[in-house]
């Protein structure tokens, strides 16, 4: 049985996920979220210490504590795929194909996946969901070496990823990925639920083995409500060979 | 004077950057480019060399060659100011301050800044252009021991950066940035000269010194048609860690 606070603590969370509080916001005050969640507000407090200890929540200004992070950010500091990262949120990744086709690798994919144009490689279109919720859209295609393997997993695999580590050992180990925005279409706006032209965020991104072998590129559009990405950098060391050669 | 294959090169690059020729598709032949442009084929030699060296452009496939990048992605992989990267780039990064004025911190801005609450902090609106055309709007709060020295910035200054390490030896060392996708509202349309509800990337980012004092956060909008960000990664070394885990 879960405890009480702990039902707080993962109400609250979602609550932060959803931008009900976002970040830089206070919180309510201990007595008005145990009023709202007809608790007392010992049990209040455990789960803001719970959260206090994962960094969502900072210490208290005057009554009220500020919302310091979301868990909605999937990190770029190390390549995870989507259900490894939903893992990581405490929270359950779902996946369904929509559609799934061998055809003959034009430029692009014989570019990018290494492959003669005209080899079979095979298109996978899958929903993505959090929690059941669609999120993502991915637009999958497979070099002809790994496609067999990836036809024959079952339609509503939570995680291709893991799926093909167990089934053949294939680890994907370094990522490209570019990331801009887009309209959402007709069909993606009925696949995920949304407005037509409502913002999707884009990420085109080629993976590979550790010997650095393409196994997928992948068209990848996110509902922006429901995830972003996070990364942190640092100058280089050029910066003051930038600033000699003004 | 700039030859003749320097400015074929450069048209071809602008044209990669627009996207007339999308990364993965072919460029015309030798024979056509030559006609497009009304020079010889050894000038179309050239200036193809040099974007060949460059890695923008590949090897021939049958008559033609492949595209195989774009420069219109900004690197996470080091933190650069807007203007290094349009400068690394070969373009003329703009910059003009459409809005200016000191507020009281709120609640958001003392978390991200590490300020006290009603600290007056300096908000900055500007427009950034690369070429001359707008493609950016920044909304940056700058620290109040930092503000005076923006507020006394030119408002066309090309880079804010440059001239805050000119003037007071500041060093933006670290980013952290959130990236999500937003629709445009109307006085952003407006002021980036593109249409109400167009998908914009949206990166919120905080900037700090060596010491990690935060000096800046900023809510950047871009136009995606211009820029796009790209990231690599690997995976950790938690790989097998994780799948034991299961």
């Amino acid at each position: 049985m879960t405890a009480r606070h702990e039902e707080i603590a993962d109400e609250l969370r979602r609550a932060i996920d959803r931008e009900e509080y976002t970040v830089g916001s206070r919180l309510p005050s201990e007595s008005e979220l145990a009023a709202a969640y007809g608790v007392s507000r010992g049990t209040v407090r455990q789960a803001v210490a719970t959260l206090t200890s994962e960094g969502l929540i900072g210490s208290r200004q005057g009554a009220r504590r500020v919302v310091l992070a979301s868990r909605r950010s999937q990190s770029f500091e190390e390549l995870r795929s989507f259900a490894q990262w939903a893992r990581a949120m405490g929270r359950e990744a779902t996946g369904h194909v929509v559609a799934q086709e061998y055809r003959p690798a034009t430029a692009e994919d014989a570019v990018r996946l290494q492959l003669a144009v005209g080899t079979q490689v095979l298109h996978v279109l899958r929903v993505r969901g959090l929690d059941g919720e669609p999120v993502l859209l991915e637009r999958t295609v497979y070099a002809d070496w790994i496609s067999p393997a990836v036809e024959s997993i079952e339609p509503d695999c939570p995680s291709v990823t893991q799926r093909l580590y167990d089934d053949t050992g294939l680890v994907f180990a370094y990522g490209e990925h570019v990331i801009d925005a887009v309209a959402c279409g007709a069909r993606d706006a009925e696949l995920l639920g949304i407005r037509r032209t409502s913002p999707l965020l884009r990420v085109r991104r080629v993976t590979t083995t550790r010997e650095g072998r393409p196994v997928e590129w992948s068209d990848d559009r996110y509902r922006p409500d429901a995830v972003s990405f996070s990364v942190r950098n640092s100058i280089g060391n050029n910066a003051l060979a930038r600033k000699t050669a003004e």
